[in-house]
Order: structure tokens, then sequence, then C-alpha cells
């Protein structure tokens, strides 16, 4: 059973990623702590707080953290998650309340109380890891290990140099890449194979209730068609932290450039560094096959628990 | 009687102020937090602890902060303050132990416990308060005043461009300087004139044990002559907060400059700023003879009490 | 036939080129010009010299440029080129010796002289092209189009995020990029599959003293199999003018990097410009397999004159 | 007697130095090129053309150059020389045209033909200096010297880090600090000094045709009060070739800032470098007393010979 902690900002591919999460079998999500990115902190919060109820993820700390980046100017994906977050899926107002922290200290207390146990699945912008590992640099020794869905070895998506993660908070990710940790990332490389088809939809359909809410979400996310459809990042961290085989990972270094006029927020990742101790294992192929079929293996218990 | 909390990073001059902090009649110290700056943290946090107790602070909080910047390579001052980081003056070790809570919480909860009645003194690198504003954004609203000692609206100390806090940590000083906060900026337009020269050391000779701290302190420092001598920055800002009337402000536009290849770490400081509106007020002249007066009057004072 | 106007820093790639435009039934080489590049100015206008008269290229102008990049320190690739700049093929030393002019003047009096008529093949840093267009701007109207080997829409090959030519000289390439050309780029996307495989060895093994020439050239510059071989990027431009279908070219908006701290010299492409115009078409497939009979059929051409 | 080449933008205060070089004893003007700077190109040439007649120069070449920067966006000054250039005062059109060739190479050409004879005087920006070394590296050896209008080590003119013709072309600037030569600097720290007061206005009175167009040029320029008036910041470089004595040089290392978000164009002046020799001599105090008899000694010559 590994623990994992999900700092994430939902967002439509985060909710299929906590998805995942509430039905693999040899997950245990012990907190979920939110910050802002495509969408605001409110409504990213909100989203989580929704989702720990609807997932039945138990009796869960969701913290809020932080509203926007360290430096950078507030970028959001509005325009792609829609006004909710969570494009045409509708999920019941949450009952319960965020946690009374903020997520920087349930990070750093969730991590201290269970040293070597928990693992850190980044899936936003990287603005609460960076603050935590700069309020207590020995997070990085406690969690067990920081997977990340983030940057790229080639191009970006938000433009043509950056992945929106890295670009929404690119001195955050520059100080977690340099905080000692072997990232495990998965960028772009990876996660643009990890595509919802019709194939795919038609195996979600006898889902139940929570067909009724993945199905809305895909759809609303992208186009859906036998060979293409939206792109659920996200869940590509949370896949691998389950089943690493799922995925090819690559030693490289990975600097993030904070300086560039073009290029603020490109991961520019060495897979043959001449002098330098890779700081990265950098995803560069997806079993598509294998990773739907661990999705839908997760979700079709988790239906099963959600009726 | 104003309350103010100090972030600091003892430091000679850093000593300085804080002794000018206990004895001036119209000041409360309601908690010291300490930043690496001009040495590490752990000398930094040592020697406030020494401090509050050698000056009598009384039973306040010290919580050590971050050791080092958010982004930058660690930047030292060792060859100016020695490796006790107190020049030549010797303090007794301290009994007390340092409060529980990290820095940028203790920043955070006295700030949060009586809004608008606290004055933030910053005179280290600005990493704490970064990350106070990160964390809780409202302590700007809260802070009764944020009062720095550093940056320059000419030319640096550390280097041509940068003044030595804000090359520490040039990412800190650019989050504090967009925080919404009217920083009030004592840099070295202002400081370099708070000369110890000998006719101040003849002053400090009569003040009994204070004068045995004080003049080793100052005079391993820099040269003491008639007209010149070591530049006690630091205590240009708690001496503005106890009688603003000591220096003249000027409003500014203040950026800080985090990508040039010479200049990371200025303060670049507009002072006709075309269609921006003021972010800082800037010292740009210091009543000399009344800073030294109001120095003396409140470290005779502190000298009566501690015998 | 195009009269092509040739600005390079041979260099085994930079040789093979010619030896293209040598042969090629339908270009007509009107000038050569050198750069410090792949080898010192010294050496590439050497080898420039010693090609006009091997590759039987007439009484055409061969003009010395500039040394060393605008800004940029000297990066040159001596360890691909060897010290030679050839690798290790030979080739006399030249009788004739360089042209009095300098190789900017060459540029722009060759298109002054001929208005539409001339297109200027660049295949190395753009230093000599970029001073052309500073000091006769004029140059952008009266080429007949520019085409250049440099940049990459995806990775780099001197480092993750620059490509050899482009980081030589980033000034440059960004003067360029500015200048109001739309620039042909034939970048690593393309070139990368340009490569001397034992099939294609075979077939240059019958061509006599160009033979001789060729393969010491190309297999001292990679090892060379059934499926893979040292790249040809600098004869990809000179073969796209030669016949423009071998390559797809998309429109696009070219930045170069100028500022990054890990992407100075990287050619940020892109493909979809919100609100810009596009200044380049960028070369995004090669068809490989007529790029090596129109190269063969060059050659052969040429080593029947050569004999 | 010393040859001098004149680079200029006139420009109110170029027009006021060129009055000085044709006025003064000691000095010869070889040629003049001319660049955008202070007003377009076609201006700020009209204008050399201009002077070289009113001025009565003689037959030298006017070398019209580069319209804009190599690398950054064209900046004007038209709000401070109006749309002639030259403020109120009116010259008459010129009857003889520019030289042929380009202000590159008539820099080139001159400095060739007479090695250590013909300090180059740069006060504008300093596009054509940095192309000409670019083109020509040997110029650093053949010219006498290299002295320019320009920089600061304190504060800048156009915004707080930046003087006006390092900022139109911070690449060039740099190319120059970096091409080999002990830059003599005179810039804000010295420029800023040399103002004409009503006194100064007072003695330009009597000198006739010459006085017709000083005076309206001066006043034009700022307002003149007993101790205060414009700046006359390019003739202080012309009275330094004059009379070194005017200023006092200190030796520094000097870097161009190209990358700053708001430093662009910044010279950081080293006055205490570490381990870098010196690559300028700066101006950091001007014998103002002394440069105003110079200049009305060399005005008042001028004025006899212009009647």
């Amino acid at each position: 059973m590994t623990k994992i902690l999900i700092d994430c900002d939902p967002g439509i591919d985060d909710a299929m990623a906590l998805a995942l999460a509430a039905g693999a079998p040899g997950l245990e999500v012990v907190a979920v702590t939110t910050v802002g990115g495509n969408a605001d902190l409110a409504v990213t919060t909100r989203n989580a707080l929704a989702l720990r109820e609807f997932l039945d993820l138990g009796d869960i700390p969701v913290a809020p953290g932080s509203p926007g980046a360290l430096l950078h100017p507030v970028v959001r994906a509005d325009h792609v998650h829609g006004p909710t977050g969570l494009g045409a899926a509708v999920l019941p107002e949450p009952v319960r309340a965020a946690a009374d922290g903020h997520a920087v200290d349930v990070i750093i207390d969730t991590l201290r109380a269970a040293p070597g146990e928990v693992t850190l699945v980044a899936i936003g912008p990287l603005t609460n890891i960076a603050l935590a590992v700069r309020k207590e640099p020995r997070v990085v020794e406690w969690a067990r290990d920081l997977v990340i869905m983030g940057g790229s070895a080639t191009r970006g998506n938000h433009n043509p140099a950056a992945e929106f993660n890295m670009l929404a908070d690119p001195e955050a990710a520059a100080i977690v890449f340099r905080s000692g940790w072997t990232v495990k990332m998965l960028g772009l490389d990876v996660t643009l194979t990890a595509v919802v088809t019709s194939a795919v939809l038609d195996r979600m359909r006898p889902l139940g209730r929570l067909a009724e809410f993945l199905i809305p979400a895909a759809t609303s996310y992208g186009v859906v068609t036998a060979d293409g459809g939206p792109t659920i990042h996200d869940a590509c961290a949370v896949a691998y932290v389950l089943d690493p085989a799922l995925v090819t990972m690559t030693p490289a270094v990975v600097d993030v450039e904070i300086r560039g006029e073009h290029t603020r927020g490109m991961t520019v990742v060495d897979f043959r560094p001449m002098d330098r101790v890779p700081n990265a294992l950098v995803g560069t192929h997806l079993d598509v096959d294998r990773f739907w079929d661990t999705m839908l293996d997760a979700y079709g218990r988790l239906a099963e628990r959600l009726g």
C-alpha cells in the first residue's frame, strides 16, 4: 500500500487522477493540498473538497495553499477547464470544510510524521512544494519520492517552449529541481499519449455514477474520436506511482529556465549530461494500452464502491 | 509605544540595531526572527538568542527561519562580521532556547494577533518576509509598516550594482517590493552616512557593560578615525521607526533586478515614475547628528538598566 | 538557373553542400563567403579556397568575413570536424588567393548588383549575414531568398536547447530573424534525417576523384552503418534551393532566445502564432530518398567533370 | 594637432561639440560619421552636413551610418532635441552631399590610413563603432584612442539605470567595451556638471553669427538660470581630447548590462575590480570653470573666423 499526498489544482485531469488514486487497490491517499493553477485557488479547493466526498476518499485533510506563483504573474487555464474547473461535469457541493492548516504545513507535517513512507505527487504548479522545501528542507529526505506532472523534453503546450504547470511558476519549479530530490517527471513527452479515445470512453460508460462524472468531464475537455481526444496529463503521475513499469524513465539533468525572454518555464532536459549528476528521471514513453487497463481497472473498483 | 518584530541576521550592525531597540523608550520588541545572511543561520540564531539575554529583551520569542535564499546561491559576509558574526565582541552563551515555530509562522502569527499594531523591521536578506507574504498575503494588511535596511538608489556595496541584503536574495526582495506594501527602504544612500567616528566611540566609552560589547564590535567592523569609520547600516532602520523625522524619505517605484548578468539584486529606484504608483519610500538623507543623539540616548538608558 | 551565394564555415558538411552546388545542373554559385564556426576563420577560408579549385567552381570570389560572433564567446566544433575542418579528407593547397573585399561587402555588392536574382544560402553562424543587414538593410529586398541551415523546432544538438550554428552567434541569428526576411530554415528537424548510410556510401564509391574526397570526409565525420551515419546538415539547405519539393516547409514565427541562462541560441518556433505574422518557413520533413537521389545525381555529374 | 573622427547624432549638444572641435586650436576634424540616435539618421546626417558648412569644417567627408541599433528597438530623444534635432536653432541647408561610403567603412579606412594618429570620438549610440570593430578588429590598434560620451557610474538619465546613448544600443556598447580598447568614458558623472548657466550664456552673446546659432540651440535645450541650465554632454568628450587635464579619469572595469529587465543599457562600473584588468578610464570629475574657459576660447576663435 503506497501512501500518497496529492498537491493539485483540479482541473479535469486532476479529477481523473484523483479518481484513479481513489480506486487503485495499491494506493492510499493521505492528504490533498491545493494550489491556484488551472483555476483560482478558491475553485480548485472547492473542487478538491467536492471530490473528497464524491470519490469517497475518507476523512483525509484537504488543505488550501498558494493562490499564485512566487514571482510570475498569474497564468490560468480557464479556457481549458471552464469556470468551474471541471468542464461540463457537475459535483454535489461539498459538506465538510477544508483543514485548518496551510497546504505547506500539511505537506511538511505529513511527511515529517512518516519519514520514507509518503510519496508526494504534484500535478499543478509547484508553488506549494517549493515553499515547503524552503520552509523545511528536510522534506526532501522525508518524502518517499516526488512525482510531478509537468515539463517537456521537447516542445511546450502553453507556448512553444513551456508546459503549463512549469510556466505557471518557473521559480518554484527551479527551486524544486535544485532541491536535492531526484524528481520523477511525467511531462508532455509521456502525457500527450494518454488520450481519451472513443474506445476508452466506451469502457467508461458502464461505470454508473462515476461515469456520469467522468464522461462529461472528458468530453468537455476535448473532442473524442477513434484515435484522438483529450489528454489526461495528471493521471499519468498517479499511474506511475501505482505501476512504475508503465513508463520508461530516463535519467537526466533538468534545468528550469527562469530568465529567458521566450523560454521562461521551459524544462531544459539534458539526457547526456557531461559532468553533472542527474536530478531527475524523465518519462520518455508510456505503455498506453496498459495505462488504460490500469485506469479502467481502478475506475471499475471505485464505481462498484460508489454504486 | 511602537511594537516591532525584528527579522535579522546578527551581524555586528544587527546587534547595534537590537541594542537601540532594547534601549529606546518608545519601542517594544515583540519578537526576533533570524535568517541566514551575514553568517549562517545557526550563527545568526545563536547570536540573536545571546542578544535577547544580554540586552535584556525579556521573554520574547526568538525563532529561526530560512538558512538560504529562495533561488540564489548562498552569499555570506563572513569577511566583514567574522566567524562568530560579531567581530571581536564576545557574548555569554545563551541559556534559553529558540522558539518552537518557524520564523515565517512567528511573523504571520504575531502580525495576525494584533492587526495594525506591529511594525516589521527587516535588516537581513528578505527571505523570511517573502515566504511570509507568499504563505499568508494578508500580512501586508496586518503589519503596521514594513521597514527594511537594504538596497541603494545609486551604487551597491557588495558589487557596483547591488547592496548585500538585496543581492543575498534578489527573488525574495522582488516578492516583497511587489507585495502591496509601501516599503520604507533605508538603503546605502542613507546608511553610508551612519558611521562610527572616534567622537561617537568616545560617547560610547562610559556605557559600562554595554560599552564592553559595543566598542569591540564596532572597532573590529572597521577602522575608526576622526571623520570615518564602520557603517552601522541596520541601526538606521530601527532609528527610523523610533523617529521618522531623522530621515528624508522620497516616494519612488523600486524594481528589483533579478535577470541581469551584472545587476542581479540591484534596486532600480525611479523617483519620477511616469505611470506607476510608488511602492516605496526611499531614504535619501539622514540627519547624522540627531541619529547619534538618538542612538546614544537609547544606549545610555540601556546601559543604566544593564549596569 | 538559380544563382546562389554561399556563406559557410567548411566544415565537412559544408564541403558536401558545396559539392552539391558545384554539380547540380540548376545552380550557379556566384560567390562564397566565409565565417568562423566549425573551425577558425583562417581554416574555413583556406578550405573554401581549396574547394573552389577542387570542385571547379570557376572564377568566383571567395571572401573571408567575421572571425567570431557579435557578442558571444567563440564556440567551435573542432571535435567534430578535426583540426583541418575536413576530417580525414585531404585537398590540394589552393593556388588562388581570397578576394580583396570583406565578406559583408561581397554579400551586399553581389545582391545589389542583381536585385531579385541571387539566393543567399547561409550554412554557418549568421554573423556575416547580420552585419550585412545592419550595414545595408536593403539586402533583404535585394536577395531572391534567404535559406539557412540552423536551429530546431524541438531539441538542440550542441546542448539540449540550441543547435550549433545558432548557438555560435545568437545575437546575429536574432538580427536575421527580425530583419524582414521570411527565412527558409532547414533545422535539425530536417537535417537529422539526412544521414550517410552504408547504402549511400556505396553509391559514392564509383565517383573517382570526388569519391576520394567525399568518402574519407563522411566516414571521419561519423560511424556509417546500414541505417545510421553522419548527418550532412548543410547539404539540406542547398538541396532545398535546388528542389523545394524535397522539404515540407511550415510557416512559423521564430524567435531566437538571447537572454536565457540555459537556452541561449535556441530557436523558439511557434507554428500557431496568435497575432504575429510568420517570419519563417521551417522545414519539418525531408523526403530522404529523393534527397539522396538529388545529391548523387549532382555528385555524378560533378565526378564526370572532375574525372 | 590631434586628429579626430567624430561619430555623432546631432543633436544640440553634438552641434556644440562640433563647434568646439571646429574652433579649438589643437584639433583637426578629419571626418564626421552619423548614426541614428537623438533623431533619425536622415536628420542627424542633414545636420552634420549643415554643420560642416556652417562651422567651416572644410572638405572632410561626412558619411551616414546605422539608422538604428543592432538589436534594440529604436529609442529616440526627439522630445529633447525637437523635430529638426537642433531645437530652436536654424542652419542654412547644406550645399554639398554626403560621402559615398558607409560610416563604418569611413571609420575603418580613416583609421587604417593613419595608424596611431586619429582619435575616435563617439558621442551618439555606439552602433557604427561596434560594426567597425566587428568588421575590422584592427581598428582597435589603429585608433590613437576611443573617447565616448555615454554611460554613468551611478544613475541613468533615460531611466534610473541607463544613460541615453548606451540604452539606445546596449549590444553595441557591450561590443565596444569588450573590444580591447581602454575606453575613455565621459558619462553623466562628468557631463551633468557641464551646464550652460546664464553666466555662460552671457559669454556667448558677443560671438556674432556663432552666437545666433549657439544661443537658441542652448536655450531651447533647457531652462537657463544663474546656477542651472541645459547640459552639454557631448562637448565634454571633445574637450577631454583637447585637454585631458580637464577631467579626472579613474580606471575601472565597465560591463554593459544587456540582459536585465530593468537595467538594459546600464554601464556597471567597477572601480575596484578584483581580478580583471580595467577596460576603461571613467570620468569622475570635471573642472567646470576651466571647461567653460576652454569652450569659450575655442568658440571665440571660431566666431572670429566665421565673422
